[in-house]
């Protein structure tokens, strides 16, 4: 086991109406209130009156319009701006991973004097953040429980993975009803999101018997809930264990201790939707089976092992390479259950860019230093064989 | 599931040579510090002396010979007057889960006007308290993440579990080195101490794929790694496995969003130890497998078939209750296996006070309202199948 040092101070408030603690978990921060959020699905739900309704008291200025891979220019900068004019005490971020990854961002930059890009790009640490509140609508990314964030700036294709003890989240309320009309390709990238962030963690040179149980639980647990929220989209059961079990996926608890892996995947896959801006889950779902074929060595074969005997149920008396074989192809055909396109031309990516996607992952992921390491022909092997 | 309103904010230091950073965290916080410990232990393994190195530059106050099963009078009463006349920043408490106890409600009484058994027995609400820090040496009752602790008070044979969300550690220091010359008596308590936490919370009404697996992952974690610390008590990976298990215990992430059980072998133990100031882990598996015989039904059948199927890989083909008499026999052997007595006579409880014992647990802990219900008479009946 390796050393750690860890902390996750966020509180988490879960379940049906917990929604009505939101005057009084807001006051605590201030009364000056920057409202984020996406596109209509907020309004859609009712979600938007009724936080309107119960913040009646509070002054709310609002940025809406964030998007999936949220850019830096306009969201984060426009965000910033609004927070200095007028002297925002707290933001409460309602959606999805986006407009909170993008509400952290803000929160950072809104107390740093410089240009946030200073410290979205590890320039300049943040000194400190504004407080954050979310209202979670999306089992997916696990920002609500974790202190990092993506975000995107198009003009360079950058997607930048930004983490800062600063940015966990002071409060999320998790009401599971709010993810009964997350739509099935919504519902399924999520899944795939959530999985490879466990995945990612999985595939290392070191684990233990404790962190690969709850992985692997974490892992069958959302395949078993995703297809059941598939079938009957308000079963809310399902929906609540699949937001519990999204939430845990980047703040550590899965994998105290282990060794890191790299978050290869993840690396990768931002150089897709930075170039395309694709749903982040779908293209992880897509590379995610050819990068295992790509790693599997006789030096991570065992990993496979584990993970097919565990995960998928394999016969563990099988041949070593057989079950990793039959693994990723579990894989691979599970995405494809939950109606994931699993090819990158069926979400509009060609050849034409691989090599120059390649080249960016080489020199930025640093996925040379991977448990697994990836060079820059293999990265380009991985994306074309996703083709 | 259930709602739940949950948040851990201590900040976990763990591996190897942590202590090194004890200095800049114990900063943080002030120079007057009031350190408490239990025996000698500390002394023998360097611990003591390191500290004092470390801590050079600090006010330091002792408090020392907090015993097991933490004691109101003298130990928690001397630690407030301690803090109140010097003016104590913050609390350094070093050794196992007793001293740590004890220490909590030191931190809230040193804050608090009146007698502290105002609050440990809930008649006022604690409005702050002290911050604490903690090494810890003893790898069971995850007091070292946890907001609670518990105070004996020998007079009225009271053990109370005092809880509130002051209490939770600042920063737990965890170095498994520091558990290699725990004894083969206390790494199996501990073990079995950790075990009966998941179970407590294993069996309920209604559980998840998630926090099963979470659960069984926990279990099966501490027997392995409680033999391989038994074999070879300097095994550095089997000691940290199992602090890191141990170390979830009771802070709820185990299980949230479970029905509550009741804690029933905990109020059932709590009453051994008050009377007869037993090792709170033996107490525990010797209840264990009674409480389960008691328990078994039509209601419980299914949740202990989960549990033999999982946890000790009893064939799943088998009758129901076949199977889950098999998991209690197995839970009784392996307590046995790890050199635990298993009969009360042994650690020198007769008949003589079951009677009462089990009257001051109907009385005082709910057990009636517990997932399988206890009434007294169930109480004494476990107690006496215990024998």
């Amino acid at each position: 086991m390796q050393n750690f040092d860890y902390m996750t101070p966020t509180r988490l408030i879960f379940g049906r109406n917990v929604i009505e603690k939101l005057p009084e978990v807001m006051a605590q921060f201030g009364r000056k209130i920057l409202l984020t959020y996406g596109g209509g699905s907020i309004r859609k739900i009712g979600l938007y009156d009724r936080v309107k309704e119960l913040l009646l008291d509070f002054d709310i200025i609002e940025l809406s319009g964030i998007q999936p891979n949220p850019k830096y220019d306009p969201s984060v900068l426009d965000g910033v701006k609004l927070c200095k004019e007028h002297g925002i005490d707290v933001i409460l971020a309602v959606g999805g991973g986006s407009v909170l990854d993008c509400s952290k961002a803000i929160a950072a930059g809104a107390k740093y004097d410089g240009d946030p890009w200073d410290l979205i790009s590890y320039k300049v640490k943040a000194q400190e953040a504004l407080p954050i509140v979310d209202i979670i609508t999306l089992a997916a990314t696990g920002s609500e429980y974790d202190c990092g964030g993506v975000i995107s700036r198009i003009e360079t294709n950058d997607k930048i993975g930004y983490v800062d003890t600063n940015l966990f989240p002071a409060v999320s309320f998790l009401d599971p009803t709010y993810t009964f009309t997350v739509s099935k390709k919504q519902t399924a990238a999520g899944c795939a999101d959530a999985m490879n962030h466990i995945m990612e963690q999985y595939f290392c040179e070191d684990s233990t018997l404790l962190n690969d149980g709850f992985m692997e639980a974490g892992l069958k647990s959302l395949m078993v809930n995703a297809k059941k929220c598939l079938d009957d989209p308000e079963d809310y059961t399902a929906r609540a264990e699949m937001m519990l079990t999204c939430t845990y996926g980047c703040n550590g608890i899965y994998a105290l201790g282990n060794s890191m892996s790299g978050w290869p995947c993840h690396g990768m896959e931002h150089a897709l939707s930075a170039y395309y801006d694709i749903t982040h889950g779908e293209g992880l779902a897509i590379i995610t089976p050819r990068w295992m074929k790509n790693i599997l060595s006789e030096k991570t074969v065992d990993r496979f092992v584990k993970y097919g005997v565990n995960v998928f149920g394999i016969d563990s008396s099988l041949e070593r390479f057989a079950i990793a074989e039959k693994a990723i192809q579990a894989t691979y055909d599970f995405f494809k259950s939950i109606g994931i396109p699993m090819t990158l031309r069926e979400v509009g990516i060609d050849e034409s860019r691989i090599n120059e996607m390649a080249h960016h992952v080489a020199v930025n992921e640093g996925l040379e230093n991977a448990w697994a390491p990836l060079l820059e022909k293999d990265i380009a092997e991985i994306f074309t064989a996703s083709l």
